[in-house]
């Protein structure tokens, strides 16, 4: 008889209903696989959609899509990342060979996804161990770096997996060059961290359009030089007087309908409006009255931040930025409920989960 | 006692109801007007929108915004166009020295706007003579032009007011490059003459979508390669199929919601739907099943031809190309009420109408 080793996994059977379990631990699968330890783990914004909505499920849905950790085992297949490396996971699976994979759009790899999808059989991020499909062009290895690293660091590489790739991505998308005005929407985590990209990408004026004193605060550390706290028309008209009649790049870091609604009212004629929080709407507003009467253009998508990590790595080691501090709260794996309730009720920004 | 000279001038008074009446022959008004004599005019696409759906109206509505003709008075502060000058008239009213003029987006001039607008007190350019706002602005002169130049250069002059630049925003907005893969959706005027513009930037496949075969003949000759008369999910998967998995530039050319939706069905993830057709629509999907998931980019609007009029005039003048085949009937104005009628019916293509 073999002895089955368990771990602890996040899963959630519901909306609200979130629970740490044992779960057998992972195993090579695939040639191409690779098991990772994780060293940290954390809670999304985006984990917060479906504890809202989620219908209830006997089998639960396993959670968790941003990790660092070390590798413990590999695939006959893989050939870039070896045992003992210490890697971080981005949030999407990719194959790292496939046309779009080659193009730096990574969340459209063709044979690739995002964690939880039932086709890869893994179970999520916010776990002791993962078995990561593709590993070759899903992982990226940092050499100089380990679990014991320095806990800021370590925080500031779990931002990798998916918060500042993505707020970065945001400004990418957006335009952003060097003298530019920029509008970011949301506090959260990925707007924080938007307003840092801006900021590196030589921003000038950043206005940052949210009502959580702490966050912005944090916002104006990360070089936003101005905070609208005020919503709707009068967060807009606020907005377009701060910037002369609007930005030609409005960052949009939400996903809900009012944050759209927000961006087409403070976008300048001729302007971008870049979407990464995941929108909880299919329509919207795009016609004459909206987007097309000042070609405006709407743009962005889930982050290929497999891409950016090259570019964004260098910094974060050598600390000339310090986006790990989107975490102000850690706790241990196995209370990773609360650290769903503390981002759902905002007392907390972001849940970073210690295995 | 003063005699009032008259001219023709078209009007719309209700859907369906257009009519060609004598009206007060225009005169300066503002130092910065200018007074032109129409040698050539046309019938829009988006004029059917109103034919479609305008409420009955008594004062009526002047139409046309597409004319070519000769400077016949200037106002005081007018300078760069001078009487005797054969010029060509954009689409949009523009003051040439604002912030968007400036960046090439006349059509959100802060002062200027579109033909028909109620603020310029101006009839429409299907008319025998027209009085031009912001002159200097707006009118562009073609030195050794006449309104005895040869007919098929005059069509082609004409296209420069509108459906030209029109087409040639969208192929620009669209990302099309030497190499490019193309779908262009629309076998109207603006869509033939976005084949023709993604000709001369060098796309190697263009794949025009339209059932009128006389239309997509020209369109052929224009440069499309490939021609798709089917709709729907049919036409989608034979784009899909000719394009290896869709394409990374889609030129909207229609304006009507299946148009859009055969757009994002056959965009290529991370590629760009760039719509020039006035959107008959304001809310359209944009969520996670049809633009977010693959980074899909969503761009266009009325297109600034003011700004691309000099990359275009000389291919234009040298006979390259010959946009002005997009005309396929012209009328004496008085009859302009069977060039809509023809248009609408799809018997016509175009209609120029002569003065």
């Amino acid at each position: 008889m073999r002895l089955t080793i368990t771990m602890r996994a996040t899963f959630m059977y519901g909306a609200g209903e979130v629970r740490v379990i044992d779960s057998p631990d992972p195993s090579l699968r695939e040639p191409t696989d690779a098991l990772v330890r994780v060293t940290r783990t954390c809670i999304c914004g985006s984990d917060l959609h479906p504890y809202h909505s989620m219908p209830a499920s006997e089998a639960g849905a396993a959670m968790g899509h941003e990790f660092i950790g070390v590798v413990e085992e590999i695939g006959d297949e893989v050939s870039t990342v070896r045992v003992g490396d210490f890697v971080i996971a981005p949030f999407a699976i990719s194959c790292g060979v496939c046309e779009f994979c080659r193009a730096g759009l990574q969340t459209s790899c063709v044979i690739g996804g995002f964690w939880g999808n039932p086709k890869f059989g893994t179970a999520g991020g916010q776990a002791q161990a993962v078995r990561v499909p593709l590993a070759d062009g899903t992982l990226v290895p940092v050499p100089g770096v380990g679990p014991d690293t320095d806990e800021g660091l370590l925080a500031s590489l779990l931002t990798l997996s998916d918060v500042y790739g993505t707020g970065w991505h945001a400004a990418v998308c957006g335009g952003v060059t060097a003298g530019s005005t920029v509008v970011v929407i949301g506090d959260g985590a990925v707007g924080l961290l938007a307003v840092l990209s801006a900021r590196q990408l030589g921003a000038e004026q950043i206005v940052l359009m949210g009502r959580h004193p702490q966050r912005t605060e944090l916002g104006r550390e990360f070089g936003a030089t101005d905070v609208v706290a005020e919503r709707g028309e009068a967060g807009i008209a606020k907005v377009r007087e701060l910037t002369g009649g609007g930005s030609l790049a409005v960052l949009e870091a939400v996903g809900h309908m009012p944050a759209y609604e927000q961006a087409f009212g403070v976008v300048r004629p001729g302007g971008v409006i870049s979407r990464v929080g995941v929108p909880q709407y299919e329509a919207a507003p795009v016609g004459f009255g909206s987007l097309f009467r000042h070609n405006i253009t709407l743009t962005g998508g889930p982050a290929p931040v497999r891409a950016y990590i090259e570019r964004l790595l260098p910094g974060v080691l050598d600390g000339t930025v310090n986006p790990g501090r989107v975490f102000d709260r850690t706790l241990p794996i196995d209370e990773a409920a609360a650290g769903y309730a503390e981002m759902d009720d905002r007392s907390a920004l972001k849940v970073m989960l210690r295995p």
